[in-house]
């Protein structure tokens, strides 16, 4: 863990003091999104030192060819790289032809502050020229929640010690990079830049698949309340427009440029209508001003918290951590608009491209599913549905038939994306995700409409991979499924890991359950889809049911746990304590071979299974396959530790949950893996929220039921949670002895808490004794 | 195979008709070299078609900036390009301000011929211009064997209907490119360039690691045998100097210009001296002429070819084969400088970059041996010797203490340049074989002294390796080989690889040999040995005969097969004639899980290890593993064919051998992979004539005696080939009921037939009946 830079702050992240070091880090730390567009903390003015240009509009995307060393055959031909976008921020600000910039400037009060409670990011701090005159500087900005396409931005500068001319330069500048390159290319064409007083527009396009996007400004500026009339000189050039204003300053008064941009993209206007549409976003909003516009936004933000918000009582810095996780997931994904998703990094940086990993299924899904309403989790379930048939082309090419579908690693349409053999074409475990994304989506909702509409189409494709992808042992007398990658990214190539083959004879036998339920209720419905997907219902599922029937399922008999893999207990089994400091972590200090062949295990894996699958296992079970993996696992994925502080919580080892609880909850904001400048985790922030609601909390769903078993950690006086439940909202309040749950909704919920099932009428409340 | 465009002929290649479509490939195939240099089939003049120009300084390469999708720690930095360098042979040709270019003008009666008696590359043509002049052109080249840092060339030209100028221009161009540049940069800076009258140099360096070569030449022009007086125009640019002449010529007459290069580099002078060093070798050159220089190197050919040829008698196809291939391995490597070695695809194409694979030990090797003197073989164990502490360096970034050595997989300066994990880290085999290669040298030579100036050295590196990189199986109470690449690459990461565990006990307990003979022979330089590398024989030699006691070898009892790794059998098995021909090769059809998982193996793996272990294995046990195991091969890579062809004679299987045998002995001249455009397969030429002399001859060492077991091709009627044997030179010759062996040197030689010892006296010769 780095040095703590941030001030504990319950609802805000606080930067106090300006050191060039900690920008890249705060760049990202402080970006702001809305779900359709994100944008990293970049100053508004020039800035000559390291920095991470980073503005981005969902769903817009670069296909970069591949960079390999050895190409293998079925490699994609492109990695989709997450775009750097239009620059819409910049106002170059100089003052005797000299630029405001914190690289050459004397900066001193800075302070850099992200109310998350109303998605807002202000910075202000003095600024002392080579000539010595002073500007107090005072900025904020947001990307509205509620016109998804449009960003403000109030920046106030005053003269502290002199009088006489200021120049601005509000400007959009589509001329930018992408850190990632492969080829030190940049990515986008000029369209058309348009610029008048007070207003430009730029438009580009993508060098291929011919994405466009246009960026609008309207500017003003005013002293006070008071508006002032510009003459500006007006600049374009290709990809860049500008505005020029000298202002005549007096000492002391405060100057502010409003400045509202629209950005619109392809994936929502007709390419001819698009620079017109973002003109006009950005015209409404300077017609309706910053101070409408942010309290519409800062409503929709509260009203999000409404139903979302955890309060940790006697843990601020937990506290902090818990929301800045909220805040990020719901920044990066709204639900609205069911081609996005979630990407790694969000819209906070480029790293790992793609917007899509299994990460969404496995992690994100049931942050959505308790916090939002089900039309959000159920966009992302569609989203699968709608990428099928090139899941299905993509197992063809890897040698599959029948409708079989591989879904893909990383994507951005649907198309596999990644570029290691050891990944892209035996990391599968990913389509059980999908498949387990279905299945935790029809047992949170009851939406079983799902199933024949959408979910049936998927689980038949991905238990058709399955069933492919087994072959008959002769020698063992089981089916066995060769050369795959688990969760555990530190073994390749192994045979049948436990998880990748629980996963795959659990989707055949929920498929199977699947089908029986639509030939009960909805024959015709079911009919069609048989007609429509070629499915040899007879033959096909006597062939999972033997599959399932014998799959090898490797077992320890001495130590009674499930084996990660064939071979396992051939390894030298050593805890990762045993481990020198200075080799940890072991991914940046030890060369492959040497990860492949150790115990070392990256994230959970056999303990992944028992915790989808925790309903099928009993307590003594799970806490055998903790206590085996868990000494060897270096968590060096930040999804790794909410998985074991669930089960960990489960079985009692409290001090244990809470130690790997501290590893992700302030992962980004404590900056653990040195890598925040990159970009934020944002996928495992779903993981951090898991922690705390579904570990210290105790939700779970066992055969369709919701259950608390909570177990507080030792410092926190109560935890305060929300849950959406089958159309109820429910408050849940966990003290060290005390479990409530508050029905906030009209719709009455039930919940089971040791062998008894309670009912919480509409609106009403049921508090509990805890049982030791 | 592509359908086949060269003509047969028992010396010579000879390609008849202007088809650009083969060019490519006639410029690998026609590409002459003399160990120092290379240089492919471009035209002298210019070619505005698809060509590879090719003009290689052995020793000098360029360490292009790794390419990877994904950066794993251990990776190397720099992958080491055979540099494309100097073009020396450039003459422009041109007619009323028209180029010569076979691409543009009309060609006829166009024939290229290699005569690989004598080394001599030539080439006719007729050549009409848009005007209708027409040229008649005959040219010659060499690179003298004698003089290696010498090419010649004779371009003669005779206009066949018009008398008026001709212009040429002879010149030397270092802006040349490498087709394989990772980020399509040039390699080379100018350094110097300087041109008079007649002659001219260039010298440029390397953008890294500051190689130099610089390239001299001088030329001059005849009619007939008269010389013509020159006023050349000279011209000099950045890496490129030229000198344009205006002839006056009259019809029917021949005009030669004799070109002379000189070529040297940093590798063998000071960089002071090179452009004056080059240019003496070219005035040397021109001063003696093209014929008497032709003479000596035509000479020095017929030298080599006195005690390596092979005569094979009834089969012109072939014997056109293994004399191509025997050219090229000389060509490539002459044994002179232990700084260089055998480059997959020698001087003759880009691909794969590096000098030196295992391929080195494993299959050329055998073939010096047998040909030439033993220092050349001696040379090449001491490239290796040289390259130890770089092997102990490159272990110890893969975690190794203590010593242990691990060889590059692919090097030109002892520095690892591969960069796949799988292979990089993994395909340690290599290690074995460089071991095995002394152990090879030492029983074919009986040059142990060897042993204790160089060797024990290299084994004992290579043993401490082993002996770390297996770990202790507390399960199976066996130690364990894991997370290995064996040489069949279409198996990643497996465990207990049965040639790599063979081969790594092997190393051990011919080292524990080694030092018992170095203890009894040679103790003090033993004692200076042991301190040297600070070895603790005690402690070591224990583990090392615990681990040889223990080691996990799988086995089937059932079959009573050794088995490629653990879990082997769970494999769908099933015999490659069963792919569909449309699915050949597998890895150009096939994505790489489907590969790994399938049990098709590229090529003899098990099978390997038998034949390197033949003493140790009885012929049943070849049987049965060979009857298991071919059927399964693909044999998809070119070193493939000849062990199996080895093995299959040796029990019996003729048809067999034969078939195999020619998929390697015309695997470029009738470019079976159609990759021959791209460079010639030179290691694996050395197979094919492993094949010829060991298998159809039956040439083994057991226990270090020569024993010969010959199983001739029924086509064939008989097979005559040439043997260096502990300083005999023995000439054998098989017929289906006959084995002739002539002792044509001063030496005797003893060799085994059946159960029978046989000595050849010196300048004797035995012949004796074959029993059937």
């Amino acid at each position: 863990m780095e040095k703590r830079y941030l001030e504990i702050d319950e609802w805000k992240i606080v930067e106090e003091g300006w050191d060039p070091a900690n920008h890249m880090k705060s760049e990202s730390i402080f970006s702001i999104g809305n779900g359709r567009m994100g944008q990293r903390a970049n100053f508004e003015e020039t800035y000559s030192g390291n920095t991470l240009q980073g503005s981005y509009v969902a769903g817009v995307y670069y296909p970069d060819k591949t960079k390999v060393g050895w190409w293998k055959n079925g490699y994609p031909e492109y990695f989709a790289k997450v775009l750097n976008s239009v620059n819409w921020i910049g106002i170059n600000i100089s003052v005797d032809g000299e630029q405001l910039d914190l690289n050459a400037c004397a900066v001193s009060n800075f302070r850099r502050e992200l109310d998350m409670q109303h998605g807002l990011l202000s910075r202000s701090f003095d600024v002392k020229f080579t000539n010595g005159k002073t500007l107090r500087i005072d900025s904020k900005r947001f990307l509205s929640l509620v016109r998804d396409e449009v960003g403000a931005i109030a920046y106030s500068f005053t003269p502290v010690n002199f009088e006489g001319a200021v120049v601005v330069t509000p400007y959009l500048d589509f001329d930018v990079e992408n850190h990632d390159a492969n080829w030190e290319e940049k990515f986008w064409d000029s369209v058309e830049e348009r610029v008048a007083a007070q207003k430009g527009t730029v438009t580009a396009k993508t060098k291929k698949l011919d994405f466009q996007v246009s960026a609008a400004m309207r500017f003003e500026v005013a002293e006070g309340d008071q508006h002032i009339t510009l003459y500006p000189n007006t600049d374009q050039r290709e990809k860049f427009v500008s505005n020029t204003v000298e202002l005549r300053v007096e000492q002391g008064k405060t100057y502010t440029i409003y400045k509202y941009a629209g950005i619109t993209s392809s994936m929502n206007y007709k390419t001819k209508d698009l620079a017109l549409a973002a003109d006009t976003l950005a015209s409404e909003a300077m017609r309706d001003g910053f101070d409408a516009l942010y309290e519409e936004h800062a409503n929709a933000w509260l009203e999000k918290w409404s139903t979302s918000d955890i309060i940790i009582d006697g843990d601020p810095a937990a506290q902090q951590a818990i929301r800045f996780n909220i805040f990020h997931l719901f920044q990066t994904f709204t639900g609205v608009d069911p081609r996005l998703n979630i990407g790694p990094k969000g819209f906070t940086g480029e790293k790992y491209g793609g917007s899509t990993y299994w990460d969404t299924e496995a992690y994100c899904l049931p942050f959505y599913l308790s916090t939002t309403d089900q039309s959000v989790a159920r966009n992302l379930l569609i989203y699968r549905y709608n990428h099928l048939q090139k899941a299905i082309e993509n197992a063809e090419k890897l040698g599959f038939t029948n409708g079989a579908a591989l879904y893909p690693m990383v994507t951005m349409n649907g198309e596999e994306c990644h570029n290691e053999w050891e990944i892209t074409f035996e990391e599968i475990h990913r389509n059980g995700a999908i498949a387990y994304g279905i299945f935790n989506y029809v047992r949170h909702t009851l939406d079983r409409d799902y199933l024949h509409e959408y979910g049936f189409e998927v689980l038949l494709a991905i238990s058709r991979f399955w069933a492919q992808r087994v072959n008959w042992s002769e020698a063992r007398g089981k089916y066995v499924m060769l050369g795959v990658t688990g969760p555990n990214e530190y073994e390749n190539n192994v045979n049948n890991n436990f998880y990748t083959n629980k996963m795959a004879t659990w989707t055949m036998a929920y498929t199977l359950e699947v089908i029986d339920e639509l030939k009960e209720n909805h024959p015709d419905a079911y009919a069609k889809l048989v007609e429509k997907t070629h499915f040899d219902e007879e033959t096909e599922t006597k062939e999972w049911h033997e599959i399932i029937a014998n799959i090898a399922i490797p077992f320890d008999d001495k130590q009674q746990v499930y084996l990660q893999q064939d071979g396992f207990l051939d390894k030298d089994l050593r805890p990762a304590s045993s481990l020198a400091v200075e080799e940890r972590p072991i991914n940046q200090h030890w060369s492959w071979d040497r990860i492949l062949r150790s115990c070392f295990i990256k994230q959970a894996d056999v303990l992944q299974g028992l915790y989808f699958f925790e309903h099928q296992y009993d307590k003594a079970t799970i806490r055998r396959n903790f206590d085996f993996y868990e000494p060897m696992t270096v968590h060096e994925s930040s999804l790794s530790p909410c998985v074991h502080v669930i089960l960990a919580s489960r079985i009692g080892y409290g001090e244990k949950a809470y130690e790997l609880y501290l590893r992700t909850a302030r992962l980004d904001l404590d900056d653990y893996n040195r890598e925040v400048h990159e970009g934020l985790h944002i996928t495992s922030m779903a993981g951090t929220w898991m922690s705390v609601v579904q570990g210290f909390g105790g939700m779970k769903i066992i055969k369709e039921k919701l259950v608390f078993e909570p177990l507080l950690p030792e410092g926190w006086k109560a935890l305060h949670f929300m849950l959406r439940w089958r159309g109820a909202v429910l408050k849940v309040n966990v003290t060290h002895s005390t479990l409530k749950v508050e029905n906030v909704s009209d719709v009455e919920a039930e919940f089971h808490y040791g062998p008894h099932v309670h009912r919480v009428a509409a609106n009403g409340e049921i508090k509990l004794e805890l049982t030791k």
